[in-house]
């Protein structure tokens, strides 16, 4: 079938203005590895995909899925060993005193489960959040999307939820400021977001926070940052809950992002990655924390800590260890910025290269002394590299952020691939450049 | 591992109180059609599972995932032809004119678009439902747990929701009341609840109704109460969505609870048995609901909408179709019903037997006359029969229906088998019995 029967069958299957990638969308029909193929045959590089994190269709994985729904698939309502295994395996590979975990089925199902958990353990309602974070999807999680700009979106405010600046030092609250300077002014932030929801009577409950800000744009956060920040919420009566959704599982060359940004959360949800494109997500926190939870709401989750999830999770993680996916995040991530920072010479627009691991982000500008954001320059680069065979994407509050962001088996091989691409892509677009 | 060793485990691993059948929990390690087995070997007929409802580990179902699985498993931004196949054959099983899919992966997420969808159509916020009703468990679908009681167990009132009472025939509003007058009755309650959402500004947006009121205890429904009361909430402004979770997919002898109920509501939300097991689910409306929806909430579901969900969410409807199941469904639970209702004579505590096609309640008390619900009663025939090698469970707002919901798969030599252990556990149970 043509794209264009497939646009207009999606626009009456699936409703008018559906998500979809590129002017030109591409059709996807087999994935293996970091490359996806089109109904032509074509191959792309997939430089944009974090939930197939040990590679699309793993055969490991793959294995694991029908070995264990051949066998059994059902509720948690009885005994099972595979899911107290994997329970056991996930747990181990946080810090201590995490050691339980609550499994559900999608990334915005952990945040649900977190936030009622902080509210169940510290008896309090108010959560504070980045100003241009996205958490989920529910009528409850979708209150965090984007606070800061809710008055603008003619939103109401919400009484529970409030939010500080996210920190960043590209285009920070104050160019003039050193590290050490802007690190107080965004800690004031958390500070008076907090503050703010006591003077209306709503008392913390938690702070919810991607460790590395990936939706605002994967910024360079001013150090200590979350360190400072934990322990203001904690003397705050509040907890700390870390949304590894898009963080964890390697993805930033350490497991966790709340490794990589070197702060201890409370609470921990997790999602994409986790189960390699089957939906199993999920929240680790001490036993204690996970019990008040447990006694004050009687969550049961049809799908969820199910034999499936849990032999498909345990391949995932056996993956990540077998192939040292981990290392290979920090490896190839930190090449691929010293490369694309080698770049920035003659790449005008190519403001700021930064990430973690492989996840790397590049504030696209049309000026760079005013920082002006580009995001139709950043979508004509994400555009034309799809032409030549390179699926990427956007990320940050402005939009004008090329999101790189490949499974896990991405090698230098690929990495090089898509260094000359890119090159020859800023050289085509940027007729000033030599 | 012993059961004991599991249990110390999962305390740890899971929590404390995590939900768990009979007194002395089984172990279950693999499970083919309608028969579940543990760890020893020993097998039990499945009669509690909706979520396997072609029957565990179906092999049509499980090559589908297979082969889907090692092909391609990926979000919905690239074009993909599976997905709107999946949504077509969906949607042309349901009534005109629902039209157009939305898929997410669990139930609540279901009910949460379902919800969104109904607000954003009307522009209204309010919700009414049965006061004893559970359908989901994000924050915002919990608020419409059991509302009856959230002024007994010490809960805030919700503004935007208002409860009837759920219309049942046994324990009625009036036990001197005609069908009719008692239709009249549960009616005035629906019209009572719209009132008082109106009293406090809050117009309505929609009734959220399970069609044959499964967690109420499945009820004998006074006839026309569904197609009136949509009638009520139509003229009110608002939508009717339907929660086909539990009655979808052939469990009540048609392929819908709203056929079986007769009424046509405006919104479907579906999910448990939808995947076979695999985290499937959804909701179907009319293409005008939907874009509404997707106007005004940007919503995307990562897991859903994927490949794999839709290759599954096939194979589970080959097999219904293939094997005749809703009509099995229709047969065999008639079949059983009338055998049961045989056994009241001699069994006291067995005061009513209902339902629709594959799901049967077994309403239990100590005493007929003055209908006094026996929990205990009924909780001391599910552990025994589970003893016996049979798999059930409770259910209704009192805890004293005896519940029957095994896989679609069950024919005439499985239902004999359950019969003939049903009777032995109920004269070794009442001693009075002859």
């Amino acid at each position: 079938m043509t794209n264009n029967d497939l646009l207009a069958r999606r626009e009456r299957l699936l409703g008018t203005g559906t998500a979809l990638f590129y002017d030109d969308p591409v059709q996807i029909v087999r994935g293996e590895g970091v490359w996806l193929y089109d109904e032509t045959g074509r191959r792309y590089l997939d430089m944009y995909n974090n939930v197939p994190c040990v590679g699309h269709a793993h055969p490991h994985v793959v294995e694991a899925m029908q070995r264990q729904a051949e066998t059994l698939n059902v509720h948690s309502r009885y005994l099972h060993e595979g899911i107290l295994d994997y329970a056991e395996r996930l747990t181990a590979l946080h810090a201590d005193p995490i050691s339980t975990a609550i499994f559900t089925c999608t990334g915005t199902e952990a945040n649900e489960v977190a936030i009622q958990m902080a509210r169940a353990a510290t008896g309090n309602r108010g959560i504070v959040a980045s100003d241009s974070a996205y958490h989920g999807n529910s009528t409850e999680v979708a209150k965090l999307s984007r606070i800061g700009s809710r008055e603008a979106r003619g939103l109401a405010p919400e009484p529970e939820y409030e939010s500080f600046p996210f920190p960043e030092q590209y285009r920070s609250l104050d160019d003039s400021a050193s590290e050490q300077e802007l690190l107080n002014l965004y800690l004031d932030g958390v500070r008076k977001a907090i503050a703010e929801l006591q003077s209306r009577g709503v008392a913390l409950a938690a702070m919810l926070v991607c460790p590395i800000l990936a939706n605002e744009g994967i910024p360079n956060i001013p150090t200590g940052f979350m360190a400072q920040a934990t322990e203001i919420v904690h003397q705050a009566g509040g907890l700390v809950i870390c949304d590894e959704v898009q963080a964890g599982f390697g993805r930033t060359g350490s497991w966790w992002g709340y490794e990589t940004s070197d702060f201890e959360p409370d609470i921990v949800s997790m999602g994409k990655p986790m189960g390699n494109g089957m939906p199993v997500a999920g929240v680790v926190a001490p036993l204690n924390l996970v019990n008040a939870f447990r006694q004050k709401v009687r969550y049961f989750n049809t799908f969820a800590a199910s034999p499936l999830q849990a032999a498909v999770g345990m391949a995932v993680i056996d993956v990540i260890e077998q192939e040292d996916l981990v290392q290979n995040a920090a490896d190839i991530g930190a090449y691929m910025r010293d490369e694309l920072r080698g770049m920035q010479e003659f790449c005008e627009p190519l403001a700021e290269v930064r990430g973690q691991g492989l996840f790397v982000g590049l504030e696209w500008v049309s000026d760079r002394h005013a920082k002006t954001a580009d995001p139709q320059g950043a979508d004509l680069i994400v555009n034309r590299l799809k032409e030549k065979g390179f699926l990427l994407s956007r990320a940050g509050i402005l939009g004008n952020v090329v999101k790189i962001r490949p499974p896990l088996p991405f090698h230098r091989e690929h990495a090089d691939l898509f260094l000359s691409a890119f090159e020859e892509t800023i050289r085509e677009t940027d007729p000033s450049s030599p």
